[in-house]
């Protein structure tokens, strides 16, 4: 499945399963409603599977890892070699959303999209070849439009063989690429019209100066480059970077093999975003994990339409936030599994 | 130990260990600060223990039933016989405590604390013997100061017996009792001076009618026995309950201690709060797992001083929120166990 594949085979999900949902929901032995969100979750699980009560199996989050040429603008807190280096600790097991995979039993595959590194080959590696990491989007667009739609392209594999694989319950997106939070500003700005200073944030913690060069970095690329709003193929190839082309793609893909997807961040939400400008429905399969700490995170989410279930002021990245809200989702669904009915339980209902 | 000891007992969080445990953070492959609330709980959880890093272990919530004369005022969308039908829910494993503890891997331990019923023998449940249920607080006080000192000691005797059992790592209070976000209300208006109509919400469910009488049987309540906002004793004998007694007990216990405390929602925060009147220091040894959506429970929280975790509209009790919030303390802890250091992981630090 290429990219306009992909866009082509996302149908809306299933109203009437989603209504069903919520009849089996109120049939449970509590007040109706009174499991909030909670339920909210387990009926869009539903209608996305299409499966009442929905259907519970592996979680895996895609965590995928590029450099970006922009890092030359001194825009980030840390060098550009730290991509690589977290990419390793991602292998080696040591980094926060390996310690999280394993608290929530979440699998965990890691994607060099275009690290600027060349990794032995390592059974938990999946390296695309792109590119080694994006240019500088100062100077001239990160990307060919050629390389951008092989990253979509490459995301949507990635999805494909998952599923393959082993069908998930939950697909999530994450990522690690020093500079990242430029490009996604970079994006977000692009697509909304948004003024820099009003999105770039902090990222992996830059000072006063380096965040500086960061809104102007971003001002100069747009004024160069001109990403065209309307296609977000532009966006991406001019401003963007490879993974979040990757997760561009494997969101697509998520949606068109009607997976649910748990969005992380600000990086993964400007991916969410680049997804919307190809098919508009996207959105429905997208469960935002929570807001971030990272200053545009809000105006992003508010732009995607979609309320996030977290907000424990985290800014890391990696799919932390989306393994966190994979056990909330989790949860709702084996709520609405296991629980008694009023009838079964022999419990007496309202009387007011 | 009895309620006096209890308060003796507590003593301050451990402060070396809390700033230990954040030099620990600091030095794990993530910038400064990125993992939020998650860092907080860690720290906290490591001050609480006196341990660095904290340990991990079984946890358990303690689900407290019990029953209001208040119900006959109508205040309750709900007969009051489905306390004890909810109460045979949760030893049957239908309700959705017992899904989201198994969810969690929560063990539940289910408290008949006062429940107008005779409960045959059962494995899973621990009866205490106080009272049926407590008297109609419209008519004269709920309980007698003696019963009310014996409800806290009962819940006091709980926890000491789960931690005797094997230590909690982490130790939550949920309860079940048509009418008792009525008792909580009353307790947070005594302790408070708040206006009935400002903190009653619609409980499990209460019309308009219902709220009104609710709200009525609160202020009659409270004229008429006149609880002394500086005697926690005395509010809880007067407009209490059983299960919010033998909460009171479990936290003060908890404190004692030192096992970190996970507080569910609107009716365990009234427990909190009469805690608090008995020792201030209690809060430090709380989580407060979720904004519920019962009206009151911001006003109560801000009170406690607790920010709460989850936002997620849910308003069940049980303790399902503090279930919930449980993965997210334990996610926290594991964190600090297992991730690596950037010495360990050969990272870069920051530039800038």
């Amino acid at each position: 499945m290429r990219l306009a594949e992909a866009i082509e085979k996302i149908a809306p999900p299933d109203a009437a399963a989603e209504a069903e949902a919520q009849r089996w929901l109120d049939n449970l032995t509590k007040p109706p409603g009174s499991l909030g969100r909670l339920e909210e979750l387990a009926r869009r699980v539903a209608a996305i599977q299409g499966a009442v009560p929905p259907r519970l199996g592996r979680k895996i989050i895609l965590v995928f890892a590029a450099d970006h040429g922009v890092t030359a603008e001194g825009v980030s807190a840390y060098p550009q070699a730290v991509t690589a280096q977290m990419t390793y600790n991602f292998l080696a097991g040591g980094a926060a959303i390996n310690a999280l995979a394993r608290a929530f039993a979440v699998d965990i595959e890691v994607i060099d999209a275009g690290v600027d590194h060349d990794f032995p080959p390592h059974d938990k590696l999946r390296a695309l070849n792109i590119k080694r990491g994006t240019d500088n989007f100062t100077r001239g667009p990160a990307m060919t439009r050629a390389e951008a739609e092989a990253s979509i392209d490459d995301g949507i594999r990635s999805v494909e063989e998952a599923v393959a694989k082993e069908r998930p319950f939950l697909l999530g997106v994450g990522e690690m690429g020093i500079g990242n939070t430029t490009s996604a500003a970079a994006v977000l700005c692009a697509l909304t019209g948004a003024a820099s200073r009003e999105v770039a944030g902090s990222g992996a913690g830059v000072d006063a100066a380096g965040w500086a060069r960061k809104v102007a970095a971003i001002e100069r690329g747009l004024a160069l480059n001109r990403p065209d709003p309307n296609d977000a193929l532009d966006v991406l190839a001019k401003v963007g970077g490879l993974e979040i082309g990757a997760m561009t793609g494997a969101i697509l893909a998520a949606a068109a093999l009607r997976v649910p997807l748990v969005l992380d961040g600000f990086i993964a939400g400007s991916a969410a975003l680049l997804a919307r400008g190809f098919s508009p429905r996207v959105t429905e399969f997208i469960f935002a994990a929570h807001l971030s700490a990272e200053k545009g995170h809000r105006a992003m989410l508010r732009e995607l339409g979609l309320a996030p279930l977290l907000d424990l002021d985290m800014r890391l990245g990696e799919g932390t936030g989306a393994c966190l809200a994979m056990g909330l989702i989790e949860a709702a669904v084996k709520l609405m599994r296991e629980m008694a009915t009023f009838e079964s339980a022999g419990i007496a209902g309202k009387t007011t």
